[in-house]
């Protein structure tokens, strides 16, 4: 494609989360139908403004029974999208298109306490109860790789060993998150900062991963209100207009166990959607005044900061080293409300930090944040957007 | 919305079913992978033109694994929907947005042998794992209310009840259905017409529903081919355009048990649905030339008839009886593939027999058909096109 189609005609004018928690004791359903009650309230919107309603397959909660519990009685786009926060750009999509006016985008899990988007691999085993030999956990799970961290520290290890980095260097990553995160009365997993010490002493869940470069799960909802960019001027809220927004696939693909490839230790989905994103956008990599990467498994912050051309291939570990960079006042202010490290792995929260930025509202805002960037579903098709204050 | 901004932007270029059968012993995953295949071959472009990927939600075979398969390396568009073919519609909107060149919409369904779309009532399972104490099933499921036919047999027994309409009469939707099915040899289900003694002869399954006014599930995939309307003139095929496209829901919506509302006898998403569908497309009821609507259930044929406005409240069945509108050469020749009742139930068979009338290759051909209206979704969120010859 030629066109840039998708640049500055949609903008993100609510965003609500519910309270997050290890164990919330409350429904998925409920927890969705407040996010989406308060992110409608947010941008200043009514219920019957919202004509479109798009979620992530992992929800549970059908876009049906959303609108019975919250009125919403015109949705003429309802849509799911696979992995990461892709659904987002469907609903950029449509208002695009001229079909939606606006447009909520909703998330719900009990990933603390109960199920967690990834952990369940549907796919795989609706593909096993089809019989299919060729199947990787056919493959994998006789050997004792049985969960996304054991998937995702295959490919880990081979990224530190093909570029010669040093494991330790990667607590950085979790190191910096705790410092934002402790900084984020919403952020639930560091009440105060650690050092890279705390990081080289917690306990190696699949090596190279330790604890804590892998993401909790975490109970809550968050939903996100998108509309037409003329239109959010008049809205309450400062808007944070869509420069561009992109999805990527790759034929190889898999969710997190990608070892079909000539290179194991790489994100191309990652890459094909950055090149897309940026291109979109109309912008170069040292425009972006802040970044929210994916953060699920640590490592992985480093591969994105490379696929995405922050640096160079197999110094993205170094980019981060001492957090300099990284931190709020250096080039590239890095996951500035914690992380799904600090927050808890839902896609989602990585988008909601962003618009904060925008707005000026984050618990460690980046001064004159005027573009922001997001990126989602490393380890599998990967979505991203740019967005900027208007 | 007062725009128009489907109107006449994409195209159908590509379509494919395989085999059809009542027990096929073939996987979905390669149901699914034959059918992509087929569809792009029939548009007579290469695998590696297709940007975008549409399905349903109840389709297990996820877009990633497809791409796997059949080699799609580029999709920057994955979305799934619910319900019908509104993924359509999703995919409709990628390429007038200017996201997608050319999207893939596939179906895979082991429904005759096995797994069914709608028989595992997936949102309220899992909305009855999380506790809530109001869902439908708590209160039907002790009484014995547990099928989908239950579910559309209160429907159905209101409808009839209310506009004084003889059963028996409705007999004569699966009677031009088996005569249209004994013509197609795709449609699994009658290999010779039946006459309405034979209807008032089938077992009542659930009152009123009896055997033939069920639509039986069906082994199968297929997949359909949309592309920009602009590029569809110079491909194999002659291209049907997307006059229109639309969704429909309604607060109180639910799958089939629509039971909170103030008249359990109607669709409310089929009108608004068709409000939107034919204001699009800027056509009257008048012009449209053939009719595949949704026949899971015969009874909801004349529903659907009235709520998209062919005929008055509760004269549904009366516009069917003896089949002379509703064959070949009558005002609206309607399902004219056999429909799911000849087919088998699964939503996108229709949208193809809408296509082949657009072709000119159905085997009823309806003469000089231009425009073709399909309907699918009654009895849940609703969703509708309407093709024309280029």
């Amino acid at each position: 494609m030629t066109e840039r189609t998708l640049k500055d005609k949609t903008a993100i004018v609510g965003i609500a989360t519910t309270d997050l928690a290890r164990d919330g004791g409350r429904t998925e359903y409920s927890l969705a139908c407040e996010a989406v009650t308060r992110a409608v309230e947010d941008a200043g919107l009514e219920m019957a403004d919202i004509d479109g309603i798009v979620k992530d397959i992992s929800d549970g909660i059908d876009p049906m029974y959303l609108q019975k519990a919250v009125g919403i009685d015109n949705a003429q786009y309802c849509s799911d999208s696979h992995w990461g926060t892709s659904a987002l750009m469907t609903g950029a999509t449509a208002i695009a298109a001229g079909i939606c006016n606006a447009v909520v985008y909703y998330r719900c899990l009990n990933g603390g306490s109960g199920r967690r988007a990834g952990n369940d691999f549907r796919a795989a085993r609706e593909m096993q109860d089809e019989g299919l030999d060729l199947l990787r956990y056919d493959f994998y799970s006789p050997f004792g790789l049985l969960t996304p961290d054991g998937l995702a520290a295959m490919t880990a290890r081979r990224y530190l060993h093909v570029h010669g980095i040093d494991a330790d260097q990667v607590g950085w990553i979790p190191v910096v998150a705790s410092e934002y995160a402790a900084k984020n009365p919403d952020a639930v997993f560091f009440d105060e900062a650690i050092g890279l010490d705390d990081y080289t002493r917690s306990a190696l869940r699949v090596d190279p991963l330790r604890d804590l470069d892998c993401a909790p799960g975490v109970d809550g909802g968050l939903a996100i209100v998108l509309t037409r960019a003329d239109r959010a001027k008049s809205l309450r809220q400062k808007a944070a207009v869509v420069m561009g927004v992109a999805q990527g696939t790759s034929t190889e693909g898999e969710l997190l166990s990608n070892y079909s490839r000539p290179d194991i230790a790489a994100l191309p989905e990652v890459r094909l959607m950055g090149e897309e994103l940026f291109r979109v956008a109309g912008i170069d990599r040292g425009d972006i005044n802040v970044a929210q990467l994916d953060d699920r498994y640590a490592p992985y912050v480093a591969m994105q900061l490379e696929e995405l051309g922050f640096c160079e291939r197999g110094s993205g570990v170094a980019f981060c080293e001492k957090g300099e960079r990284i931190r709020v006042d250096g080039d590239l202010p890095l996951n500035t409300g914690g992380g799904f490290l600090g927050g808890g792995f839902t896609y989602g929260l990585n988008v909601i930090e962003a618009v904060r930025q925008i707005r000026g509202t984050s618990s460690s805002q980046v001064e004159d944040a005027e573009i922001s960037l997001v990126v989602s579903g490393a380890g599998g098709p990967a979505d991203g957007l740019i967005l900027r204050r208007d």
